[in-house]
């Protein structure tokens, strides 16, 4: 790989040892409502439906309501849309990851940016 | 554990597939300026000597210049010194995050963190 250097800025919301929403998380839901499935949206992504049902299970239990509602019965190939609370917290934590972005404008950034090679020297013997 | 929800977020500066500076490199470059040697900067922050060394090490590669200087020859307990740049480097890593506290007071956080729980809820089998 021939990269720039680069700044990632991540977003995480914990709930306990659980992370309650971040980046994947955040795509995960956007798939869903894209695809108008747990199974869809975990091909879309390119995950296995049970990291993609194991992701879904752990918002649903971090928050106040589920962020993902699927309808009963069926295979996994069953509806599953966002819930009311799930469109929104969305929103916002896209909203939030824009304020984040701004900081990739910054001057510590720019600076920061400048010194780091493109790819680091090879490693040395202890 | 019973935390309050929270929000983490990281800045990490990438170099080809190596972190430049982030979070733990940037603690290590304190406690090393306040220690004197990386030495005594690990067993400050709980670390094996190997691990601090392979931090600095990547460090050292991945800048224009080494942020880390070490007083030749001696045991691990030899000195070991901020360069100038290692000292700019922190000192902007350090503003950088500071911009990034901001969006932790952010209405968009204030929103999330109240729909978080606690603690999440046992989990169903699926």
């Amino acid at each position: 790989m021939s990269e720039t250097p680069r700044l990632k800025l991540h977003a995480r919301l914990y709930c306990g040892d659980e992370i309650a929403m971040g980046p994947g998380k955040a795509d995960l839901l956007d798939a869903i409502g894209r695809e108008g499935s747990i199974s869809a949206a975990a091909r879309a992504m390119g995950m296995s439906y049970r990291r993609a049902w194991l992701l879904v299970d752990a918002m649903n239990r971090c928050w106040a309501e589920p962020l993902v509602e699927t309808v009963a019965g069926g295979s996994h190939e069953r509806g599953a849309r966002l819930s009311t609370l799930g469109e929104t917290v969305l929103q916002r934590y896209r909203a939030l990851q824009d304020l984040l972005a701004k900081a990739e404008s910054s001057e510590e950034y720019a600076f920061l940016k400048d010194g780091v090679r493109p790819e680091p020297l090879p490693s040395q013997s202890e």
